[in-house]
Protein backbone atom coordinates (compact mmCIF):
# COMPACT_ATOMS: atom_id res chain seq x y z
CA UNK A 1 0.00 0.00 0.00
CA UNK A 2 1.17 3.45 -1.16
CA UNK A 3 -0.56 4.80 1.31
CA UNK A 4 1.44 4.12 3.94
CA UNK A 5 4.82 5.92 2.52
CA UNK A 6 5.93 9.19 4.06
CA UNK A 7 5.45 12.22 2.02
CA UNK A 8 8.59 14.70 2.39
CA UNK A 9 7.94 18.04 4.21
CA UNK A 10 7.42 21.40 2.41
CA UNK A 11 11.52 21.81 3.74
CA UNK A 12 12.79 18.91 2.43
CA UNK A 13 10.94 18.83 -1.15
CA UNK A 14 12.67 23.00 -0.80
CA UNK A 15 16.19 21.73 -1.44
CA UNK A 16 14.81 18.65 -3.59
CA UNK A 17 13.72 21.30 -6.12
CA UNK A 18 16.78 23.80 -5.35
CA UNK A 19 19.21 20.83 -5.97
CA UNK A 20 17.61 19.43 -8.06
CA UNK A 21 16.33 21.71 -11.30
CA UNK A 22 19.40 24.52 -11.99
CA UNK A 23 16.33 26.83 -13.72
CA UNK A 24 14.16 26.47 -10.46
CA UNK A 25 16.84 27.76 -7.88
CA UNK A 26 17.46 30.87 -10.81
CA UNK A 27 14.23 31.75 -10.61
CA UNK A 28 14.00 31.55 -6.61
CA UNK A 29 10.95 29.29 -7.04
CA UNK A 30 10.16 27.92 -3.30
CA UNK A 31 7.95 25.24 -1.53
CA UNK A 32 5.75 27.42 0.75
CA UNK A 33 3.66 24.65 2.03
CA UNK A 34 3.29 20.65 1.20
CA UNK A 35 1.37 18.00 2.91
CA UNK A 36 0.12 14.16 1.43
CA UNK A 37 -0.68 14.89 -2.19
CA UNK A 38 -0.95 18.83 -2.11
CA UNK A 39 1.88 21.79 -1.77
CA UNK A 40 1.99 25.52 -2.74
CA UNK A 41 4.71 26.93 -4.31
CA UNK A 42 5.86 30.38 -5.25
CA UNK A 43 7.51 32.02 -7.78
CA UNK A 44 8.85 35.35 -7.68
CA UNK A 45 8.35 38.12 -10.06
CA UNK A 46 11.07 38.18 -12.50
CA UNK A 47 11.59 40.05 -15.55
CA UNK A 48 13.31 36.89 -17.04
CA UNK A 49 9.81 35.80 -17.50
CA UNK A 50 8.43 38.54 -19.76
CA UNK A 51 7.46 38.25 -23.23
CA UNK A 52 6.20 40.77 -25.79
CA UNK A 53 2.85 42.41 -24.04
CA UNK A 54 5.00 42.61 -20.77
CA UNK A 55 3.30 39.75 -19.19
CA UNK A 56 4.66 36.46 -17.83
CA UNK A 57 5.84 34.20 -20.53
CA UNK A 58 3.71 31.03 -20.63
CA UNK A 59 6.34 29.03 -20.18
CA UNK A 60 7.11 30.55 -17.30
CA UNK A 61 3.82 29.12 -15.76
CA UNK A 62 4.49 25.48 -17.66
CA UNK A 63 7.97 25.29 -15.69
CA UNK A 64 5.44 26.10 -12.45
CA UNK A 65 2.76 23.82 -12.90
CA UNK A 66 5.35 21.16 -13.52
CA UNK A 67 7.08 21.95 -10.20
CA UNK A 68 4.13 21.61 -8.80
CA UNK A 69 2.75 18.47 -10.13
CA UNK A 70 6.46 17.12 -9.26
CA UNK A 71 6.26 18.29 -5.61
CA UNK A 72 2.79 16.99 -4.62
CA UNK A 73 4.03 13.39 -5.65
CA UNK A 74 6.89 13.78 -3.57
CA UNK A 75 4.90 15.72 -0.78
CA UNK A 76 2.72 11.94 -0.51
CA UNK A 77 5.25 9.42 -1.83
CA UNK A 78 8.94 10.35 -0.31
CA UNK A 79 11.79 11.16 -2.49
CA UNK A 80 10.65 9.67 -5.80
CA UNK A 81 12.67 12.08 -7.75
CA UNK A 82 13.09 10.08 -10.92
CA UNK A 83 9.25 10.60 -11.18
CA UNK A 84 8.87 12.06 -14.70
CA UNK A 85 6.36 13.98 -16.96
CA UNK A 86 4.93 11.39 -19.41
CA UNK A 87 1.84 14.44 -20.17
CA UNK A 88 0.76 17.76 -19.79
CA UNK A 89 -1.76 20.50 -20.33
CA UNK A 90 -2.36 23.44 -19.48
CA UNK A 91 -4.77 26.00 -20.29
CA UNK A 92 -4.32 29.83 -19.94
CA UNK A 93 -7.11 31.38 -18.58
CA UNK A 94 -6.11 35.23 -18.17
CA UNK A 95 -3.22 37.67 -18.36
CA UNK A 96 -1.07 37.09 -15.04
CA UNK A 97 -0.71 40.61 -13.20
CA UNK A 98 3.53 41.59 -12.48
CA UNK A 99 3.40 39.98 -9.17
CA UNK A 100 4.67 36.46 -7.80
CA UNK A 101 2.96 33.76 -8.93
CA UNK A 102 1.40 31.19 -6.65
CA UNK A 103 0.69 27.18 -7.86
CA UNK A 104 -1.64 25.06 -6.17
CA UNK A 105 -0.69 21.42 -6.86
CA UNK A 106 -2.28 18.48 -6.07
CA UNK A 107 -2.11 14.65 -7.09
CA UNK A 108 -6.33 13.69 -8.31
CA UNK A 109 -4.96 10.28 -8.38
CA UNK A 110 -1.73 7.76 -7.03
CA UNK A 111 -1.42 4.32 -9.21
CA UNK A 112 1.45 2.13 -8.62
CA UNK A 113 2.94 3.31 -12.54
CA UNK A 114 1.25 6.25 -12.94
CA UNK A 115 -0.04 9.76 -10.94
CA UNK A 116 -2.86 11.95 -12.36
CA UNK A 117 -1.93 15.66 -11.27
CA UNK A 118 -3.57 19.04 -11.26
CA UNK A 119 -2.37 22.75 -10.73
CA UNK A 120 -3.81 26.06 -10.03
CA UNK A 121 -2.20 29.30 -10.41
CA UNK A 122 -2.70 32.36 -9.06
CA UNK A 123 -1.39 35.77 -8.17
CA UNK A 124 -0.33 36.94 -5.25
CA UNK A 125 -2.95 39.67 -5.20
CA UNK A 126 -5.91 37.64 -5.91
CA UNK A 127 -5.74 33.31 -4.78
CA UNK A 128 -9.30 32.96 -5.65
CA UNK A 129 -9.23 33.69 -9.58
CA UNK A 130 -7.33 30.78 -11.73
CA UNK A 131 -5.16 32.38 -13.92
CA UNK A 132 -4.03 28.95 -15.31
CA UNK A 133 -4.48 25.52 -15.06
CA UNK A 134 -2.85 22.34 -15.54
CA UNK A 135 -3.37 18.48 -15.57
CA UNK A 136 -0.53 16.20 -15.84
CA UNK A 137 0.64 12.79 -15.59
CA UNK A 138 3.74 11.35 -14.15
CA UNK A 139 5.75 8.17 -14.27
CA UNK A 140 6.39 6.64 -10.80
CA UNK A 141 10.07 4.79 -10.84
CA UNK B 1 -7.85 36.70 -46.93
CA UNK B 2 -4.97 35.78 -44.23
CA UNK B 3 -3.11 33.85 -46.93
CA UNK B 4 -2.56 36.60 -48.76
CA UNK B 5 -0.16 38.13 -45.64
CA UNK B 6 3.78 38.19 -45.71
CA UNK B 7 5.10 35.24 -43.58
CA UNK B 8 8.97 36.55 -41.58
CA UNK B 9 11.81 35.03 -42.46
CA UNK B 10 14.18 33.22 -40.20
CA UNK B 11 16.36 35.97 -39.78
CA UNK B 12 13.43 38.35 -38.57
CA UNK B 13 11.93 35.86 -36.15
CA UNK B 14 14.94 35.36 -34.49
CA UNK B 15 15.67 38.74 -33.99
CA UNK B 16 12.32 38.86 -32.39
CA UNK B 17 12.65 35.91 -30.60
CA UNK B 18 16.00 36.94 -29.05
CA UNK B 19 14.16 40.73 -28.29
CA UNK B 20 11.05 39.53 -27.16
CA UNK B 21 12.26 36.54 -24.74
CA UNK B 22 14.89 36.95 -22.68
CA UNK B 23 14.68 33.67 -21.61
CA UNK B 24 15.14 32.10 -25.32
CA UNK B 25 18.11 34.42 -25.67
CA UNK B 26 19.75 33.37 -22.57
CA UNK B 27 19.29 29.53 -23.39
CA UNK B 28 20.21 30.91 -27.01
CA UNK B 29 17.72 29.72 -28.84
CA UNK B 30 17.31 30.08 -32.61
CA UNK B 31 15.24 29.83 -35.48
CA UNK B 32 17.29 28.09 -38.27
CA UNK B 33 14.43 27.72 -40.54
CA UNK B 34 10.96 29.51 -41.20
CA UNK B 35 8.53 29.25 -44.16
CA UNK B 36 4.55 30.14 -44.21
CA UNK B 37 3.85 28.56 -41.07
CA UNK B 38 6.29 25.78 -40.94
CA UNK B 39 9.86 26.19 -38.63
CA UNK B 40 13.20 24.67 -37.11
CA UNK B 41 14.36 25.67 -34.41
CA UNK B 42 17.30 25.10 -32.60
CA UNK B 43 18.15 24.98 -28.74
CA UNK B 44 21.99 24.22 -27.41
CA UNK B 45 22.47 21.69 -25.19
CA UNK B 46 23.33 23.62 -21.26
CA UNK B 47 23.90 22.18 -17.82
CA UNK B 48 20.91 24.72 -17.03
CA UNK B 49 18.42 22.86 -18.84
CA UNK B 50 19.05 19.33 -16.21
CA UNK B 51 16.52 17.58 -14.08
CA UNK B 52 17.41 14.72 -11.65
CA UNK B 53 18.42 11.78 -13.50
CA UNK B 54 20.86 14.09 -15.67
CA UNK B 55 18.33 14.42 -18.77
CA UNK B 56 16.56 17.79 -19.96
CA UNK B 57 14.02 18.63 -18.01
CA UNK B 58 10.40 18.63 -19.31
CA UNK B 59 9.73 22.68 -18.66
CA UNK B 60 12.96 23.23 -20.89
CA UNK B 61 11.38 21.19 -23.63
CA UNK B 62 7.83 22.72 -23.06
CA UNK B 63 9.77 26.53 -23.69
CA UNK B 64 11.23 24.84 -27.17
CA UNK B 65 7.64 23.75 -28.07
CA UNK B 66 5.84 26.77 -27.26
CA UNK B 67 8.75 29.05 -28.59
CA UNK B 68 8.17 26.98 -31.78
CA UNK B 69 4.41 27.56 -31.96
CA UNK B 70 4.64 31.48 -31.81
CA UNK B 71 7.36 31.33 -34.42
CA UNK B 72 5.21 29.07 -36.87
CA UNK B 73 2.56 31.60 -36.87
CA UNK B 74 4.80 34.53 -37.24
CA UNK B 75 6.64 32.31 -40.53
CA UNK B 76 2.83 32.75 -42.12
CA UNK B 77 1.07 35.56 -40.82
CA UNK B 78 3.86 38.28 -40.05
CA UNK B 79 4.38 40.29 -37.29
CA UNK B 80 1.79 39.61 -34.59
CA UNK B 81 4.05 39.28 -31.48
CA UNK B 82 1.07 39.45 -29.26
CA UNK B 83 -0.36 36.26 -30.51
CA UNK B 84 -0.33 34.40 -26.92
CA UNK B 85 -1.00 30.43 -26.04
CA UNK B 86 -4.65 29.56 -25.05
CA UNK B 87 -4.05 25.78 -24.41
CA UNK B 88 -1.03 23.65 -24.99
CA UNK B 89 -0.50 19.64 -24.61
CA UNK B 90 2.76 17.72 -24.52
CA UNK B 91 3.83 14.19 -24.37
CA UNK B 92 7.33 13.35 -23.64
CA UNK B 93 7.98 10.05 -25.75
CA UNK B 94 11.68 9.46 -25.39
CA UNK B 95 14.41 10.44 -22.87
CA UNK B 96 16.39 12.98 -24.60
CA UNK B 97 20.32 12.38 -24.93
CA UNK B 98 22.56 15.43 -23.69
CA UNK B 99 22.86 17.19 -26.98
CA UNK B 100 20.79 20.09 -28.78
CA UNK B 101 17.18 19.85 -29.34
CA UNK B 102 15.42 20.50 -32.24
CA UNK B 103 12.23 21.47 -33.14
CA UNK B 104 10.21 21.05 -35.80
CA UNK B 105 6.99 23.36 -35.56
CA UNK B 106 3.77 23.69 -38.26
CA UNK B 107 0.39 25.14 -38.54
CA UNK B 108 -2.86 22.83 -38.61
CA UNK B 109 -4.80 25.47 -38.79
CA UNK B 110 -4.87 29.08 -38.68
CA UNK B 111 -8.44 30.65 -38.55
CA UNK B 112 -9.39 34.57 -38.02
CA UNK B 113 -9.19 34.38 -34.04
CA UNK B 114 -6.89 30.84 -33.49
CA UNK B 115 -4.11 29.62 -34.59
CA UNK B 116 -3.90 25.53 -33.80
CA UNK B 117 -0.37 24.14 -34.01
CA UNK B 118 1.69 21.07 -34.05
CA UNK B 119 5.41 20.93 -32.84
CA UNK B 120 8.00 17.52 -33.00
CA UNK B 121 11.19 17.25 -30.71
CA UNK B 122 13.88 15.82 -31.92
CA UNK B 123 17.90 15.48 -30.68
CA UNK B 124 20.36 16.73 -33.50
CA UNK B 125 21.23 13.29 -33.74
CA UNK B 126 18.47 11.71 -35.01
CA UNK B 127 15.34 14.00 -36.76
CA UNK B 128 13.39 10.70 -37.50
CA UNK B 129 12.94 9.89 -33.83
CA UNK B 130 10.13 11.81 -32.05
CA UNK B 131 11.42 12.72 -28.06
CA UNK B 132 8.22 14.93 -27.34
CA UNK B 133 5.26 16.25 -29.63
CA UNK B 134 3.32 18.66 -28.39
CA UNK B 135 0.01 20.58 -30.23
CA UNK B 136 -1.41 24.38 -29.08
CA UNK B 137 -4.04 26.71 -29.74
CA UNK B 138 -2.73 30.11 -30.12
CA UNK B 139 -4.78 33.25 -29.84
CA UNK B 140 -4.46 35.66 -32.60
CA UNK B 141 -4.65 39.77 -31.81
CA UNK C 1 -21.42 42.48 -20.14
CA UNK C 2 -21.76 39.13 -19.98
CA UNK C 3 -22.24 38.44 -16.46
CA UNK C 4 -25.48 39.94 -16.76
CA UNK C 5 -27.13 37.26 -19.30
CA UNK C 6 -29.26 35.22 -18.21
CA UNK C 7 -28.26 31.54 -17.61
CA UNK C 8 -31.04 29.12 -18.27
CA UNK C 9 -32.68 26.31 -15.89
CA UNK C 10 -31.75 22.46 -15.13
CA UNK C 11 -35.73 21.85 -16.81
CA UNK C 12 -34.66 24.26 -19.99
CA UNK C 13 -30.67 22.73 -20.23
CA UNK C 14 -32.53 19.41 -20.44
CA UNK C 15 -35.15 19.95 -23.42
CA UNK C 16 -31.87 21.81 -25.28
CA UNK C 17 -29.69 18.39 -24.98
CA UNK C 18 -32.28 15.98 -25.60
CA UNK C 19 -33.36 17.91 -28.82
CA UNK C 20 -30.09 19.10 -30.32
CA UNK C 21 -28.74 15.70 -29.31
CA UNK C 22 -29.70 12.38 -30.83
CA UNK C 23 -27.02 10.73 -29.08
CA UNK C 24 -27.62 12.14 -25.63
CA UNK C 25 -31.49 11.18 -26.36
CA UNK C 26 -30.38 7.78 -26.85
CA UNK C 27 -28.54 7.11 -23.89
CA UNK C 28 -31.08 9.39 -21.81
CA UNK C 29 -28.16 11.58 -20.42
CA UNK C 30 -30.20 13.89 -18.19
CA UNK C 31 -29.20 17.90 -16.43
CA UNK C 32 -30.03 17.41 -12.93
CA UNK C 33 -28.70 20.48 -11.95
CA UNK C 34 -27.40 23.73 -13.43
CA UNK C 35 -27.11 27.26 -12.06
CA UNK C 36 -25.10 30.13 -13.31
CA UNK C 37 -21.95 28.51 -14.71
CA UNK C 38 -21.64 24.55 -13.02
CA UNK C 39 -24.03 21.92 -13.17
CA UNK C 40 -24.46 18.19 -12.84
CA UNK C 41 -25.38 15.49 -15.68
CA UNK C 42 -26.55 11.77 -15.25
CA UNK C 43 -25.78 9.35 -17.70
CA UNK C 44 -27.86 5.88 -16.82
CA UNK C 45 -25.93 2.59 -17.21
CA UNK C 46 -25.98 1.29 -20.24
CA UNK C 47 -24.47 -2.23 -22.08
CA UNK C 48 -24.20 -0.28 -24.46
CA UNK C 49 -21.82 2.02 -23.30
CA UNK C 50 -19.35 -1.00 -22.53
CA UNK C 51 -15.98 -2.07 -23.67
CA UNK C 52 -13.65 -5.16 -23.63
CA UNK C 53 -13.20 -5.76 -19.81
CA UNK C 54 -16.87 -5.40 -19.05
CA UNK C 55 -16.10 -1.48 -17.75
CA UNK C 56 -17.86 1.40 -19.37
CA UNK C 57 -16.03 3.27 -22.42
CA UNK C 58 -13.70 6.09 -22.67
CA UNK C 59 -15.36 7.71 -25.49
CA UNK C 60 -18.60 7.50 -23.26
CA UNK C 61 -17.33 9.08 -20.65
CA UNK C 62 -15.72 11.97 -23.23
CA UNK C 63 -19.62 12.67 -24.34
CA UNK C 64 -20.62 12.88 -20.94
CA UNK C 65 -17.98 15.29 -20.00
CA UNK C 66 -18.39 17.14 -23.31
CA UNK C 67 -22.00 17.89 -23.04
CA UNK C 68 -21.21 18.50 -18.83
CA UNK C 69 -19.34 21.47 -21.07
CA UNK C 70 -21.81 22.52 -22.82
CA UNK C 71 -24.70 22.95 -20.61
CA UNK C 72 -22.13 24.44 -17.99
CA UNK C 73 -21.76 27.68 -20.56
CA UNK C 74 -25.90 27.86 -21.24
CA UNK C 75 -26.34 27.49 -17.32
CA UNK C 76 -23.87 31.20 -17.48
CA UNK C 77 -24.96 32.73 -20.87
CA UNK C 78 -28.17 31.17 -21.89
CA UNK C 79 -29.24 29.70 -25.20
CA UNK C 80 -25.87 29.45 -27.33
CA UNK C 81 -26.30 25.72 -28.69
CA UNK C 82 -24.09 26.98 -31.53
CA UNK C 83 -21.09 26.85 -28.63
CA UNK C 84 -18.69 24.05 -29.81
CA UNK C 85 -15.58 22.47 -28.63
CA UNK C 86 -12.60 23.73 -29.83
CA UNK C 87 -10.15 21.73 -27.73
CA UNK C 88 -10.76 18.80 -25.14
CA UNK C 89 -8.28 17.33 -22.89
CA UNK C 90 -9.44 14.22 -20.53
CA UNK C 91 -7.76 11.95 -17.90
CA UNK C 92 -8.98 8.50 -17.23
CA UNK C 93 -8.02 7.63 -13.62
CA UNK C 94 -10.10 5.02 -12.38
CA UNK C 95 -12.12 2.09 -13.61
CA UNK C 96 -15.90 3.19 -13.42
CA UNK C 97 -18.05 0.72 -11.61
CA UNK C 98 -21.16 -0.55 -13.67
CA UNK C 99 -23.64 2.02 -12.20
CA UNK C 100 -25.30 5.48 -13.45
CA UNK C 101 -22.40 7.94 -13.87
CA UNK C 102 -22.05 12.01 -12.43
CA UNK C 103 -20.41 14.88 -14.37
CA UNK C 104 -20.00 17.92 -12.67
CA UNK C 105 -19.03 20.68 -14.55
CA UNK C 106 -17.79 24.59 -14.23
CA UNK C 107 -16.68 27.29 -15.93
CA UNK C 108 -13.25 28.32 -15.17
CA UNK C 109 -13.06 31.49 -17.62
CA UNK C 110 -15.72 32.64 -19.78
CA UNK C 111 -14.45 35.49 -21.55
CA UNK C 112 -15.80 37.11 -24.83
CA UNK C 113 -14.81 34.54 -27.51
CA UNK C 114 -14.02 31.45 -25.20
CA UNK C 115 -14.96 29.55 -22.71
CA UNK C 116 -12.78 27.01 -20.37
CA UNK C 117 -14.17 24.52 -18.52
CA UNK C 118 -13.78 21.44 -16.08
CA UNK C 119 -15.53 18.25 -15.23
CA UNK C 120 -15.36 15.89 -13.19
CA UNK C 121 -16.78 12.82 -13.66
CA UNK C 122 -18.04 10.52 -10.34
CA UNK C 123 -20.02 7.36 -10.20
CA UNK C 124 -23.05 7.82 -8.13
CA UNK C 125 -21.88 5.26 -5.65
CA UNK C 126 -19.36 7.93 -4.71
CA UNK C 127 -19.24 11.55 -5.27
CA UNK C 128 -16.18 12.40 -4.08
CA UNK C 129 -14.00 9.60 -5.67
CA UNK C 130 -13.33 11.10 -9.25
CA UNK C 131 -13.09 8.71 -12.39
CA UNK C 132 -12.24 11.03 -15.03
CA UNK C 133 -11.49 14.77 -15.01
CA UNK C 134 -12.05 16.76 -17.87
CA UNK C 135 -10.90 20.15 -19.10
CA UNK C 136 -11.91 21.97 -22.58
CA UNK C 137 -12.44 25.11 -24.23
CA UNK C 138 -15.75 26.00 -25.64
CA UNK C 139 -16.29 29.02 -29.01
CA UNK C 140 -18.98 31.55 -28.21
CA UNK C 141 -20.43 32.42 -31.21
CA UNK D 1 10.85 -7.31 -27.57
CA UNK D 2 7.95 -6.12 -28.91
CA UNK D 3 8.89 -5.23 -31.94
CA UNK D 4 8.81 -8.89 -32.85
CA UNK D 5 5.36 -9.33 -31.95
CA UNK D 6 2.76 -9.52 -34.87
CA UNK D 7 -0.11 -6.76 -35.38
CA UNK D 8 -3.29 -8.01 -36.83
CA UNK D 9 -4.45 -7.50 -39.37
CA UNK D 10 -7.67 -4.96 -40.76
CA UNK D 11 -9.92 -7.90 -41.06
CA UNK D 12 -9.15 -9.45 -37.64
CA UNK D 13 -9.00 -5.85 -35.95
CA UNK D 14 -12.41 -5.50 -37.71
CA UNK D 15 -13.99 -7.69 -36.05
CA UNK D 16 -12.56 -7.02 -32.51
CA UNK D 17 -14.19 -3.61 -33.26
CA UNK D 18 -17.43 -5.16 -33.80
CA UNK D 19 -17.66 -7.49 -31.04
CA UNK D 20 -16.37 -5.43 -28.49
CA UNK D 21 -17.77 -2.07 -28.68
CA UNK D 22 -21.38 -2.09 -28.94
CA UNK D 23 -21.09 1.48 -29.92
CA UNK D 24 -19.08 1.05 -33.23
CA UNK D 25 -21.16 -2.02 -33.77
CA UNK D 26 -24.17 0.09 -34.21
CA UNK D 27 -21.89 3.36 -35.91
CA UNK D 28 -20.97 0.99 -38.26
CA UNK D 29 -17.39 2.03 -37.38
CA UNK D 30 -14.72 -0.07 -40.30
CA UNK D 31 -11.29 -0.63 -39.94
CA UNK D 32 -10.47 -0.08 -43.50
CA UNK D 33 -6.16 -0.68 -43.50
CA UNK D 34 -4.02 -1.57 -40.38
CA UNK D 35 -0.46 -2.07 -40.61
CA UNK D 36 2.11 -2.28 -37.59
CA UNK D 37 1.20 0.28 -35.79
CA UNK D 38 -0.91 2.98 -38.64
CA UNK D 39 -4.45 1.87 -39.45
CA UNK D 40 -7.03 4.02 -41.14
CA UNK D 41 -10.97 3.51 -39.86
CA UNK D 42 -14.26 4.72 -41.78
CA UNK D 43 -17.01 5.86 -39.83
CA UNK D 44 -20.18 6.19 -42.15
CA UNK D 45 -22.32 9.35 -42.03
CA UNK D 46 -25.30 9.24 -39.73
CA UNK D 47 -27.88 11.37 -38.38
CA UNK D 48 -27.61 10.34 -35.46
CA UNK D 49 -24.22 11.91 -34.78
CA UNK D 50 -25.01 15.58 -35.45
CA UNK D 51 -25.47 18.00 -33.07
CA UNK D 52 -26.75 21.57 -33.60
CA UNK D 53 -25.87 23.66 -36.18
CA UNK D 54 -26.14 20.55 -38.29
CA UNK D 55 -22.57 19.18 -38.06
CA UNK D 56 -20.94 16.15 -36.44
CA UNK D 57 -20.75 16.07 -32.47
CA UNK D 58 -17.63 16.77 -30.79
CA UNK D 59 -18.16 13.31 -29.20
CA UNK D 60 -18.82 11.56 -32.11
CA UNK D 61 -15.19 12.44 -33.52
CA UNK D 62 -13.83 11.68 -29.74
CA UNK D 63 -15.19 8.30 -30.08
CA UNK D 64 -13.68 7.79 -33.90
CA UNK D 65 -9.97 8.91 -32.67
CA UNK D 66 -10.05 6.99 -29.38
CA UNK D 67 -11.40 3.61 -31.20
CA UNK D 68 -8.18 4.69 -34.11
CA UNK D 69 -5.98 4.87 -31.27
CA UNK D 70 -7.16 1.23 -29.74
CA UNK D 71 -6.59 -0.54 -33.66
CA UNK D 72 -3.08 1.18 -33.74
CA UNK D 73 -2.19 -0.18 -30.88
CA UNK D 74 -3.07 -3.19 -31.60
CA UNK D 75 -2.11 -3.38 -35.18
CA UNK D 76 1.18 -3.54 -33.92
CA UNK D 77 1.11 -5.46 -30.45
CA UNK D 78 -1.40 -7.85 -31.43
CA UNK D 79 -4.79 -8.82 -29.19
CA UNK D 80 -4.50 -6.60 -26.52
CA UNK D 81 -8.19 -5.70 -26.05
CA UNK D 82 -7.51 -4.82 -22.57
CA UNK D 83 -5.26 -1.75 -23.36
CA UNK D 84 -6.90 1.54 -22.30
CA UNK D 85 -6.82 5.09 -22.84
CA UNK D 86 -5.51 6.99 -19.77
CA UNK D 87 -5.54 10.16 -21.31
CA UNK D 88 -6.58 11.91 -24.65
CA UNK D 89 -5.82 15.56 -26.13
CA UNK D 90 -8.26 16.70 -29.45
CA UNK D 91 -8.08 19.87 -31.37
CA UNK D 92 -11.27 20.35 -33.42
CA UNK D 93 -9.84 22.28 -36.99
CA UNK D 94 -12.52 22.33 -39.34
CA UNK D 95 -16.13 22.08 -39.58
CA UNK D 96 -16.87 18.69 -40.86
CA UNK D 97 -18.86 18.25 -44.22
CA UNK D 98 -21.96 15.76 -43.80
CA UNK D 99 -20.02 12.93 -45.52
CA UNK D 100 -18.55 9.60 -43.95
CA UNK D 101 -15.23 10.80 -41.63
CA UNK D 102 -11.49 9.05 -41.60
CA UNK D 103 -9.28 8.62 -39.42
CA UNK D 104 -6.03 8.06 -39.98
CA UNK D 105 -4.08 6.29 -36.75
CA UNK D 106 -0.50 6.15 -35.95
CA UNK D 107 1.75 5.05 -32.58
CA UNK D 108 4.33 7.78 -31.89
CA UNK D 109 5.79 5.16 -29.26
CA UNK D 110 4.99 1.94 -28.11
CA UNK D 111 6.92 1.40 -24.54
CA UNK D 112 6.58 -1.71 -22.38
CA UNK D 113 3.86 0.20 -20.65
CA UNK D 114 2.60 2.67 -22.38
CA UNK D 115 1.91 3.91 -26.01
CA UNK D 116 1.49 7.29 -27.00
CA UNK D 117 -0.39 7.61 -30.35
CA UNK D 118 -1.96 10.17 -33.13
CA UNK D 119 -4.68 10.52 -35.32
CA UNK D 120 -6.07 12.72 -37.85
CA UNK D 121 -9.76 13.23 -38.97
CA UNK D 122 -10.38 14.01 -42.63
CA UNK D 123 -13.80 13.58 -44.39
CA UNK D 124 -13.58 11.49 -47.36
CA UNK D 125 -14.01 14.35 -49.90
CA UNK D 126 -10.43 15.22 -48.41
CA UNK D 127 -7.68 13.56 -46.79
CA UNK D 128 -5.28 16.03 -46.91
CA UNK D 129 -7.51 18.76 -44.81
CA UNK D 130 -7.18 17.91 -41.34
CA UNK D 131 -10.69 18.13 -39.23
CA UNK D 132 -9.39 16.81 -36.10
CA UNK D 133 -6.26 16.03 -34.38
CA UNK D 134 -6.05 14.39 -31.38
CA UNK D 135 -3.10 12.50 -29.01
CA UNK D 136 -3.70 10.30 -26.54
CA UNK D 137 -2.11 7.38 -24.35
CA UNK D 138 -2.91 4.00 -23.97
CA UNK D 139 -1.83 1.75 -20.97
CA UNK D 140 -0.69 -1.77 -21.86
CA UNK D 141 -1.44 -4.67 -19.89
Amino acid sequence: MRKSRLGLTAKQLNEILCNGLPRAAELQLKVEQANQGTCKLRLPYSEQSLRPGGTISGPTMMGLADAAMWISVMSQLGDVQLAVTTQFNINFLRKPPPTDLLAHGQVLKLGRRLAILEVSIYSEQDETLILAHATGTYSIP
